[in-house]
């Protein structure tokens, strides 16, 4: 954390905001031994992955941060059920980040619906659709910088 | 590959294809330590991952598959970067599954550049642009169903 907050403040001219991401846990619908998720995190072109959890009510719980610069943009998360041949998308979250709270320390999160659709403007997704009955609980913040 | 078949098999009424993708290697445009790179491919809601070579000219040799039941469609390659807190994305190549041929067998593969941007039409991924220096090696093809 010190060193991405050093990066940071190495870089003049943009105004960086470090978006911090909890991934919780999840409540899938169907039997526990059908799954076997991860999940993944977009969101500017940036990238990461959990590790996989069996069952029906993975504890992924890992964190992530990501430097952002545009905060027209959102967070893209998606749950994917890891197969033998291919992963397969149980659905998809979209949280636009300036609806993302500044905050010194993380939080107990909330629990987000995931949809079996996207919606694009452009060459972006800015939003999703069609509910599905799976959810992930996720803590998202920003840091709010040291003496601010 | 045969269990595969035999379950393309057992789904009566959907026409299916196996699509088959043989990520060979990449040319990365940078010094070799600069690079630590995975690639990402997805099509329909399906999606497969190699593992993480170093280097500017990554060879990942990994093989997959997919069903496929819509050749209007198309194949994303992502190529994307290993960090220590996030990945970045090099860049995206787009395949139209109607260009892709049928084979008994594997082959020496295409270069494809990889773009920096992509385009979308609704909410899929329908083309990309913006082409980077960077360049992956593919095979693929649909596999020819045994006896036809």
């Amino acid at each position: 954390s010190n060193s991405v907050r050093k990066h940071r403040r190495n870089l003049p001219a943009t105004r960086m905001s470090l978006l911090c991401v909890k991934v919780k846990r999840g409540r899938l619908h169907g039997p526990s031994d059908k799954f076997n998720t991860y999940v993944v995190l977009k969101v500017q072109n940036l990238r990461s992955t959990t590790v996989t959890r069996r069952g029906n009510e993975p504890c992924w719980e890992q964190d992530y941060m990501f430097e952002i610069n545009d905060l027209r943009k959102g967070l893209v998360v998606e749950v994917w059920d890891k197969g033998l041949i291919w992963d397969t998308l149980l659905g998809t979250a979209w949280i636009p980040l300036k609806k993302i709270e500044h905050a010194m320390d993380e939080g107990f999160g909330t629990w987000w619906i995931l949809n079996s659709e996207v919606l694009t403007k452009g060459d972006e997704i800015c939003g999703a659709k069609n509910p599905t009955s799976h959810k992930i609980l996720l803590d998202t913040y920003f840091e709010l910088p040291a003496g601010e």
